[in-house]
Parts: structure tokens; C-alpha cells; sequence
């Protein structure tokens, strides 16, 4: 039966990042994570919270299906759920999106990049369900990048800069730093990144007036901020009806006041 | 004769602030400084570009006058200006107010604190002008306030921290924390003051979510961005009718997409 | 039969920092985890490679062992060690201290407060063999802390602040700050906290000078720092002799120059 | 009549920051500004002090002279200094160097460049009398670069990134930041250049461990920083004899326990 109130979740997707968006939801009570699917055959039907060491009431949510052993039809009637998040990689929405999309389940995708098919067949989809994409699906930078699209049209003058700092391994420019600098209008070869030891990701936004300097600042701290950000993606999509949401959509009308 | 489209300004103090702030108009060229009105007698009718140093084509603009030795309706009159810009005290309105108001001059407040009798009579002169006030007169400052409200309206649940750091002498803690404060609904005794060498000014604000920090950032050069700020509203105040008005009244339209 | 050139490792204590620690020993080739002591039975016997999740060559390394089932001085003889690390607690030292001195193995303890007593009992031990202790065993706040104490004998006139950031929950002044504060001989009210969301660890150190300010920033990432800290300390242990040791012995050869 | 323990100085150059150097040099009761020397007629035998609009007991001190008009030689002679301290140009050193060695009159210069020529007369001036040359003669900056530079060798694997910020107009890279990439031995093209606003000067050196970062920022607040900078200097060069000195030499003894 389920419980008032509470959503309940399928997540596609056990890679580090899964792990720790499914450890945030398994801690909120109003959301129940009711199954995890994942390509590889590892785990397949453990319990999340046993493998991640975290206590729930009920150690039967939340068991890893692996894809391959799985049909996700019969998954999705005898287990239904409200929405699904999607961790997985550009081609993951193949398996699920029909299905989900014919039960009217939501579609919330994380995912970084998707080819111009794969946002095709999501646009699709959205004639169908709620289907909504944020490449990086925290509050913090999505809050970021709004805020400072308004300092730059009230002040349309005033000089911008870009730093992000990441572990010294990180190859190319972070994804959010381009996303950021795409929104502002900026060069892309403008943006400043500092590879050093094990920083885990720091943007900054720096915007330069005449007589005075505004910095907006994100910090992660840990991937748990995903898990942070997919509930309050869910939490905003409730009322939502059929359509193709992003971030900018969801955060909007907390401006207007 | 007016120069096209600029617009006229009579400026009320001439202390340190209101030097940087007549330094920063006399530069721009879509505002003509016409006069300057201080209590003190030293530099009667000199040159404000003459006594800051700064080159003008007309050297006759920016004359001071003290107080006791001028009849300021005559001077509205024979010199007469679109805005009252007053940097001068919480009793400089009584000099002016009234002189302005009776002829439509817009009425721009930089004043700190004023008594609730000031603001009452403040609230009077906006029944016949456009009269604006705001405590803290920066563009930077005004939008982090409602930057950050907006953050707390997303995430009521976030924690907040403010931080303010000042030249070792300040006294207090900071009028403009005080504000930002006030506006989060935070408990005054929260902010944390750092008095230390030379600091010109900063605030940051520190939002702190589970799993990631967001920080926004406040940092002065000189008062001159005073001066930039008064521009701005200004500017913002042109096509405003009568009425009262503060920072945020102004800046409210920009984020409303 | 001992690796060359390796140094053999027993760590006293398997709690959240004592696990991020022995996983740092363990991905080092240079440090040998030979065992773990530990108060709870649980993982008895157990290889912590295993338990951590990490591959090592010889999964024997590092086992786990329960004080209560244990003979340490039968270990030690079997098993013996370089340097015994200590993670555990004020009393710890009891367990250990005295097989260890008697065979030179040297004692590096990271706990973070220890009563006269203990401190009293720890001298003792140096008088047999190496002894060093740091309430914070980190790099970057040991250097930190030198650095700053230069800075102000250089320019003993500076205006001082200290501001630390944690998790919101927790209490009291970061002991590490406090330390901060009496290597500079400033008085321990005059320490900012700050108490936001998830923040690792940030202490920051604000000298003013009148036109002109320097900050020295320390920012933890994870746990693991400590690990990093003490392989550094058992490094620069090896050829030092009987003693009691603090950081500050450590590091100040290197600013010698 | 020498006032008891105050130190003579003569200027050399009263360009923006000559003048912010006499200004705070005036303001401190340990020094006393003889006579100042520029190369322009402008403000010639005028008061430094009346020009700063700062009060002195002694008017008659810190009078201005052109260069064209002026017998140097009369001048050391008549209004002897006990230090000439350097703000004009990199060919200066012609004007007073060989007056000042002679006369054992300790030389401190401030020029960010000088070409290979000017060094070698700069080296045989230091035959003779104490000579003095610190490309960016700040304090923070000098401390910044030592304590860098001591954390390098404590950890010689660290990742180190630079980051400097300037106002809008500054071309290339910072003089500062491309002297302590040489200090850290880093590629100058590593570091950050971030043009915006009116930022006075920033300077930032992270350190990127494994599981921490330590970060050392010096900010500017305006010129005057030179002044006390050149103070620090001149007491520190009092006891030197004979001899060619940078910012390093002065520093080191601090840092030798």
C-alpha cells in the first residue's frame, strides 16, 4: 500500500552517482525509492539500503533489478511508481520511456549531454507524461545561473567572469561552467578552470563593477547535492501537467512574486 | 539650455560621499551636475570639477552654494534640475523638501537612518513627486538582498549565515548586515563582524545546504560606487510617476521575466 | 618478510576517521598496513582492504582485531610494526603505550584532547621511543599555523580575525580554531563560527593591514586528509630519535632555510 | 636639526603612487620626508604636504623640486637624508645614484623593471652603501611569495594554480603573479588572469592536496600599501651594511626560528 503522501520513485542508474542520489532518498520520508534498475548484473535484487548501510523500515524498498534479467513492464504494474530518475547514460531512456510514458509515470533525467535524437524522442515523450532535464540537476548552480542572468540585465555593462575549480584529474571545461557561460552570453574560451589535488567542484561567478565587485559562489560538497536537487525536482513537479520542464522552469515562479 | 536628454542634478552634501558621488556624475555625460548645496561656507561658489580635479567642458557646471547664503527657491528657479540627490543628513530633507516637491523635482535619499518623523514627511512630498529612499545606495548591495531572498524563498529550510568585514575603526555592526538581516528574517544577533586593517567593505552571505554551499558576495572598492548607484536609480526613476520608492521597487521589474 | 624500504603500520582505532585513514595506508606503497586494533568486536578477523572495499595485492594485510580477543603483546612479537597510529581515544594510549615503547616502536597519536594524565604518561613513554602527538594531524593547518605565527612576528601590529565554518550541528568552537588562536595570542572569544548545512571543515585567518589584506585558508575535503597528515608525520619520524614530538617540530626545518 | 631617531628620506618621483607613498611617509612621526624630486616642473618648491591637504607640524618639510632646476649634489649637501627612496622610472638610478653611494646614503628602490644595464650599475652602487630593490615592495605580496614557497618544499608534489585579478584596463599579465610563478617554479602560462570592474589587486595561490586545499590571497585596498611597504623596508634596512638586498633578505630572519 502506499504511504500518504509520498512519492514513489524508480531510479534508473547505480553508477557513484545513483548510489548517493539513492542514499538521499531512502533518508526522506516523503519519498520511497521502490526500485533501482541498473545494466550490470551486480547486486541484482539486494536491497539499496542494505548495500548502502543505511536503516529504513522497510528493508523489501528498494531492490536492484539488473536490466537484462528484467521485464520492465511487469515491474512497472506490480510495482508502480509516481516518477522515475534517470542516472544512467544518454541511451538509458530507451529502456523505459515508452513504458513510463504510456502510465503517465513522470521522467526526470539527469543526464549530462543527450544527442539531438535522444532530446527528440524525450520531446516526444512529453506529449505523453511530465518529462523534465537538467544536466546538472542541483539547486545551487541552477539558482546560480538564474540570479546572475538577472544581475547581467540589470547591469547589461558590467564585465563577467567565470572560474571553476575541480580535481586535478578533471579533463576539459566543467560541463556547468559552459552551461553557465552559454547563459550569460559569454565566449566559452573565456571561462578560467583550476585542475587542483581533490577539489570537488567550485563555481564562480564574478561580476565587476566600476567601484565594487559581486561574487556568486557554489560549492559541492559531495554527489549527495544531486539527491538533494532530483527531490526538489520531484517535490516542483507534482502539479505539473503533461510537457518538457528544465530547471530555469521550476525555479521562475519562486522570482515572480 | 538643457543638453539633450540628460538629466539634471542638484546634489545636497558635499562631504566625503557626497565628493566621490559628484565625481562619478560630473564623468557621465547623460547627467548634468547644475549645483551642489552643502551647510558648510568652504569652498562657496567654486567649482565641484575644479575642486575634484576633474576636466569638464563647462567649468561653470557644479557650482557649491552653503546653505546660509542662498535662497534655494531662487536657485531651483534661475537653475533648475530634473533630481534632488541628498547625501547630506537626517534633517537635510526639511532644506529642500518642500521647494522640490511644489515643482515636480524627483527626490533621491541616500540618507543612513532617518527618524519616523522624516519618513512621515518623507511619505507627504511623495504625494506631489516621485521621491525614492534607500539606506544603502548600491547596486551590488540591493541585489544581493534580493538575490538571496529569493534563495531563501526556494529552500525556506537553508541554513544562513551572514558574514561583514570593515575597517578596524567601524563601530557597530553594519548598517547594510543589519538590513540583509532584516530582510531574511534573521535574528540580528546572527552576524558575524570582522574589524580588521583597512577593509574598505564586504558581505557575504552563506547559504548552507546539506550537501553544497552557496555564497554570495558583496565587496566595495570606494564610495564612488555610491555614486553609481544613485545613477541607476535615476535612471530607473525617469519614467516613474509620483509615489514613494525604494531599491528593490526598482529592481523588482528586472526579474520578472 | 618486510618490503623494502616500506614502513609497517598498526593503527589503533577503526571508527569513521580511523577507516579513512587505514584506506589511505592501504592505497600507499610506501606504508604497510599490518593490523588494526580496535574496541568493538565487530569485523574481528576481517581484512580491512576487504571491508573498505579496496584492492590490494596481499589481502592478508590488515587485519582487524578486537582488544577483548586479543593478546597486543603476542601481536606485536607476530606481527611487529614500525610506528603504531593512534585514532581511537583519550585512554587509548593504555592498550598500547608501554609494549610499543619497550620495542621502539615509535607512537604517532592524533586524539584530539588528552587529560594531564595522559600527556604526563605519554612523556614518560618518550624517554623509550619516538612520540609525537597532534590534536589536528593535518598539513595544511599545521602549516598554517606556522605561517600565521611568521606573519605576525613580522608585523606584530596587524589586526588578527579567525573565521571557522562547520556542519550545522556542531558544537562548540572547532577545537582546531582555538588552537589557531593561542599560537597567534589572541583571545578565544575573538574566533567567528560559523554553522551551515553540510560544510567539511573551512578555517580562515584575516590579517588587516591598513591598505593591504592577507588570508590564509584551510578547506577539508573528507576525512581522509588525516591519513594524508600522518603518512607525512611518519615519514619525518624515521630519523628522528627518542623524543616527545609535536608538528610544529616537523615542519619548522623546512622553514629553516 | 635631525629629530632624535627619525629616519631622513628623500623622494624620487611623485607620480600617483609617489604621491600615495609621501602621504602615508608624512603621516608616520618614525620618518621624516626631506625633499621630494620629479621630473616635471609642476608643484615645483610647493609643500608635499599642502599638495596632499595633510596636516604637518613642520610646513617647510617635504618640499617638491624639478629635476631640470635643481643641483641634486646642493641639495644632499644642504638637506641631507639618511635613505632616497625610488618611485620614478627605470632610468632614474642616473640621477642619484652615484650623489647617494658616495654619500653612504642607503638607496631603496621601488621600479617593477629594470633592463639588465641599470642592475649591473645598481650591483657597483652596492659597493659602497646598502642598495635595496623589490619589484612589488608590499608586504603581503613579499610574505605571500616566501610562505608559498616554504609550503612547496614541505609538499613538493602539491598541484599549484594562480589566479590574479585586475580592474578592466590592466594589459597582460599581472608583473606580481608572473614573479611568484618564477618563485614557485611554475609555467607562467599557467596562471589565471581575471579582468573585471575596478579590482583594485588580488592575488590567490592554491594548493591542491588529495583531500584539502590550502589557499594564500593577498588583496590590495589602494597604494598607500607601497608606503608601508617602503617603511618596513627602511627599518629593516637600518642595521644593514654594504650590500645589494631584496624583500627576501629582510624577510628570511623572520622566518629563522
Amino acid at each position: 500500500m502506499k504511504k500518504r503522501n509520498t512519492m514513489r520513485i524508480g531510479l534508473i542508474g547505480f553508477g557513484k552517482t545513483g548510489k548517493a542520489v539513492a542514499s538521499v532518498i531512502l533518508q526522506n520520508e516523503d519519498f520511497e525509492l521502490r526500485w533501482i534498475l541498473r545494466r550490470k548484473k551486480l547486486l541484482d535484487h539486494r536491497s539499496a539500503a542494505d548495500v548502502l548501510g543505511i536503516e529504513v523500515k522497510n528493508s523489501d524498498e528498494g531492490l536492484i533489478y539488473s536490466t537484462s534479467n528484467t521485464n520492465l513492464e511487469d515491474l512497472m504494474d506490480t510495482c508502480p511508481v509516481d516518477a522515475i530518475i534517470d542516472f544512467s547514460s544518454g541511451e538509458g531512456i530507451y529502456t523505459y520511456g515508452e513504458s513510463a510514458a504510456k502510465r503517465k509515470i513522470k521522467i526526470i533525467s539527469a543526464i549530462s549531454h543527450y544527442k539531438p535524437k535522444e532530446i527528440a524522442f524525450f520531446k516526444s515523450l512529453s506529449q505523453q507524461t511530465t518529462v523534465f532535464w537538467s544536466p546538472n540537476i542541483t539547486l545551487g548552480v541552477n539558482y546560480l545561473m538564474i540570479s546572475a542572468k538577472y544581475l547581467k540585465k540589470i547591469a547589461p555593462w558590467v564585465d563577467i567572469e567565470i572560474v571553476e575549480e575541480h580535481f586535478k584529474g578533471k579533463e576539459g571545461t566543467s560541463g556547468t561552467a559552459l552551461k553557465i557561460a552559454e547563459v550569460l552570453d559569454m565566449d566559452k574560451t573565456q571561462i578560467n578552470s583550476i585542475r587542483a589535488g581533490g577539489i570537488v567542484g567550485r563555481h564562480e561567478i564574478i561580476f565587476g563593477f566600476p567601484y565594487q565587485t559581486v561574487r556568486l559562489i557554489h560549492e559541492s560538497i559531495s554527489r549527495e547535492a544531486f539527491g538533494n536537487g532530483v527531490l526538489f525536482v520531484a517535490e516542483n513537479l507534482k502539479e505539473k501537467g503533461v510537457g518538457f520542464y528544465n530547471f530555469e522552469d521550476l525555479l521562475l515562479p519562486y522570482f515572480a512574486d
